[in-house]
């Protein structure tokens, strides 16, 4: 499938022409900017070489429309599809979606969220559907990947009717950082489901962002592209007090305000220039404004990893992308050095010798390096150009009917844990059967406690594992007083300790989870619905009136495994549910991983 | 010394009598709030014992004017001196300083920065002046303590004019975290000077600090104390965007915003009460609102530790204080699971049975955890005494006059790396000795590289030390492209790699280090001095109508010592110096260490 990318900022055009399949090529490059006069500068890399030329287009729509005549007169044809990136979601859009009017108008809506980027992506879009009336047209959107952010991230702690407008972070550069996370993976030879990343996009603008088991769980820009890192012309983070302080004393409005903070602040205040080559160079001839801006620069930057180790409970994988991550080893140092308490060490002839062509991705990271350091070019519009094509491909299959089942709280032990709690030598007794083959509850009960209370005669199920686990609702974890991730069955890595008292003695250990909803299914099921082990599905459940969504449930394939979604008792009290019940999964493009 | 403290804020009055000696005693302890048709309500503990009562004062001056009669019927007497806290020194004030006219000039043209709590303290010292008008009264700034913090904390990325009007960050609650910080390496039985402490003040305001070496390098509140971590009623970090968004929404100004984030944010925002025992109480009870409140409270407090743990290149000691730090065990919990990764553990009975009475710093780390946690009341009013009697007591002794050196770019080598660079068996050959004994250039010269460049013919200093320790200033290190801290001599822990290159071979070495200006010396010149080892002085130096004061620089001493303060190139040209010069040691409170 040929596609056309458009990626439509406020002063340029970027295109690209990609031909998706098994394996994908370029075909097309092209950047328009300097609009003024009724005219722009081009520069165009296709099949009949590299040029620059200035061109009689006024704006981006203009250029748009102008595109068929390029690609035909290029020897392209036309495209199967066109890919917009579009800078905000908002909460809405969690994948690619069709371009037609209501989802203009949907954009439009977000644009206080984004007023200096998604008006052009807005032009950019209308342009397109004018020269390309027939053409199926998809958003891609620089949010959505955040949009599995917890909410203790994306929470600012701001009046209630405020966060009912839709104020909240949000998060973007959310392609590239969907992209570099993956190229990492792919590099290393491990799953991206078993990483713990930071992706620092290092450009023009910037972010950082926290990738844990190939989610985000953190970035650092905000309802808004501004806060977070420095960047070339914006400041990223600053005391909110500040436009108080702005307003008595140099009796500046917030727009004004905001818009010095846009298009007068980072690198360009600090050191009188926007771009990191020239401010090094300045800095290297002893000019101080521009050593410290590349302090002030590299020191976020590396805080930033560090409250993301903490987010994650440690790291293991950090990429470098966008122009100051992959050009400037010595910004890599300077937000590197210093972090071998995280078992992060760059090897100094790799970080000097980094060479990206061919979509490279070498590892800088000195030998013995816990964490690994890897630094690529990011390609934003290939995965624009891909995700186009899945979201148009291939459909999702029709709803399918589950049967649900609510885990209330309960844990599984060890042997050792056994002996512990009910004696040296005793061996648990079934009581009941569960509806999973060779699963049972035993009749012993355990107590739980925590820094803040007890939670009594817990269920244990069986058989012995080899590892305790102890699975308790959201509502449990603030009676024990302990924060327990929402994790899948077995991850247990960095999980909080807590106390087990049985009648024979007491157990510390670990091993504390809220337990991600999942679906166990067998493969003959799987394949009834369309289903395969590790999908992410959304499934909608609840009594009349109450029904509930909930996105991004895990399934898990297992020869033996009887069919049936799993939920815990807060969740099967939000759906207003009372025993057993059905769900049904929904068609949506997130059961489709991208190539 | 019997010392009186005031600490005002913009709803209620604090104060204490402390008398202040080789022992500190609190004699009276007393708050008035609650203020409102005249009266107020006052909480008074003293010789007479402990009472409530209802008293017919309408404002904070007016408490103060009675406060004279009141010691008088605990039989307290006259006080010796008056500590005032006030909220925000500016850039001006590094130490405690005489309540004058001009001070209260001073203090009140920073009262836009912090528009809620300076017009507090001035209240207070205007009334305590007027009802002790012979007494010395005395300012301690909460600000003070971070003053210490470098450009790279400190800087905003904002335009230059704003910069120069006073807006960076400086950080609050100063005397509290210098407090806890102090109590902790007491508790510990280790200097302040050797550890990397990160200090959380969790309260009704609420700020985190990193303290390394015992000085603050940054903290979590910064032009304002509106910034960081989530407070009571303060939202903490926002994404400055939000301010045009409410702006283009909702009509809001820049005033009505900033009032909303002081007062209606936070916890408050998020619960709907401000106070963190309810806000527990409600979580536990399934209040949905109460939870994600702590989620995120906890969230953002575990984040600034990852940050502050990569800004001081690591961590081994957590002090909680302040009301929720000091009495929720499930908060310090939240905050401190999953950084096992930094080798912080809780122990789950001692997080449990922290007891605090006597001035208690329990422990609360498990066996085996290399990070300490401990947890402490803070003292701020008690630190404010003891800084109001040291100002008061031991003023600074009067100039002295001491020779200056310029240390050009150098390095120290150990045996391997002569053996690396030189061959093996090489000796280094004295070219020239030092003023230092003992100490010599050699004829030999070496070649720094780092990831941006190189550095030709750099001086090696003998003799042989057991560690490279390689000295360079600010400018050099970014022709280097590294990052090297400020160290005193010898503190090489976690510093940059580089590479050194010799005739016959390279040496890669960690222990690049920009030297902290210094002053040798020995005991004889000391006494005569009035200079202790360890005492940080303030020193001018510098050409005519070029004088630059050099603060905190350190004072070594040592038998063999001839005096002579040691700055490298850049504060040399920073003080217009061409060879040998003099400078100046500068009467300064900072001589004088609290008790």
């Amino acid at each position: 499938m040929r596609v056309l990318v458009f990626n439509a900022g406020s002063s340029s055009l970027k295109l690209g022409v990609h031909d998706i399949g098994m394996t994908s090529h370029q075909r097309l490059k092209a950047t328009f900017d300097r609009f003024g006069g009724g005219r722009c500068v081009a520069r165009i890399t296709g099949p009949k070489g590299t040029r620059q030329e200035a061109l009689d287009h006024a704006d981006i729509p203009a250029v748009i429309a102008a595109v068929p005549a390029l690609l035909g007169a290029e020897g392209l044809g036309a495209p199967d599809a066109v890919g917009h990136r579009v800078a905000h979601g908002g909460a809405r859009f969690t994948d690619p979606a069709r371009v037609d009017d209501a989802l203009l108008a949907e954009v439009e809506a977000l644009t206080p969220l984004a007023p200096l980027h998604n008006p052009a992506g807005l032009a950019g879009m209308r342009a397109a559907m004018a020269a390309w009336p027939g053409l199926p047209q998809v958003a891609v959107f620089d949010t959505a990947f955040h949009l599995t952010n917890p909410p203790r991230a994306t929470t600012y702690a701001i009046p209630a009717p405020w966060r009912d407008a839709g104020m909240r972070r949000y998060g973007f550069h959310g392609t590239s950082h969907k992209y570099v996370a993956e190229r990492a993976a792919a590099e290393l030879g491990e799953p991206l489901r078993d990483l713990r990343l930071v992706s620092l996009h290092l450009g023009n603008g910037a972010s950082a962002c926290a990738i844990l088991n190939g989610e985000s769980i953190d970035s650092s820009m905000g309802l808004t592209p501004l806060e977070g890192l420095v960047m070339g012309t914006r400041s990223g983070d600053v005391d909110p007090g500040l436009f108080g302080f702005l307003e008595r004393r140099f009796g500046l409005s917030a727009a004004e305000v905001e818009d010095a903070l846009y298009r007068e602040s980072g690198l360009l205040a600090l050191a009188g220039v926007s771009d990191m080559q020239e401010v090094e160079a300045r800095a290297e001839a002893g000019d101080s404004a521009a050593q410290l801006a590349i302090e002030v620069c590299a020191y976020r930057a590396r805080k930033y990893l560090g409250a993301y180790a903490a987010a994650m409970g440690g790291l293991d994988t950090v990429v470098f992308t966008g122009g100051i991550g992959e050009n400037s080893a010595s910004m890599r140092r300077r937000i590197c050095d210093g972090l071998g308490f995280l078992g992060l060490h760059l090897d100094q002839d790799r970080n000097l010798a980094v060479d990206l062509s061919d979509g490279a991705a070498p590892q800088i990271q000195a030998y013995g390096s816990r964490v690994r350091v890897l630094v690529t070019e990011t390609a934003e519009q290939l995965m624009i150009a891909q995700e186009t094509a899945c979201h148009l491909a291939r459909p999702a299959p029709g709803p399918a009917v589950i049967p649900v089942a609510v885990s209330a709280r309960h844990v599984h032990l060890d042997a050792a844990a056994v002996a512990a709690l009910f004696g040296a030598g005793h061996v648990l007794r079934p009581a009941c059967p569960l509806r999973q083959p060779g699963h049972w509850v035993a009749e012993e009960r355990v107590t739980l406690e925590g820094p803040r209370g007890r939670l009594e005669r817990v269920a244990i199920l069986g058989p012995l594992r080899d590892r305790v686990q102890v699975e308790v609702s959201r509502t449990d974890s603030f009676a024990l007083g302990l924060d327990p991730p929402v994790r899948d069955s077995g991850r247990l890595q960095d999980t909080p300790h807590l106390r087990l008292i049985g009648p024979a003695g007491t157990h510390e250990t670990d091993g504390l989870i809220i337990a991600a909803r999942h679906i166990h299914t067998n493969p003959a099921d799987a394949a009834r619905l369309g289903l395969a082990d590790g999908d992410v599905v959304d499934v909608q459940l609840g009594s009349p009136g109450r029904e509930v969504t909930f996105a991004r449930t895990l399934v898990r394939v297992s020869p033996v495994a009887v069919t049936e979604m799993h939920i815990d008792t807060d969740e099967a009290n939000a759906a207003g549910l009372h025993g057993a019940a059905e769900g049904e999964i929904l068609p949506h493009p997130a059961r489709i991983a991208p190539s």
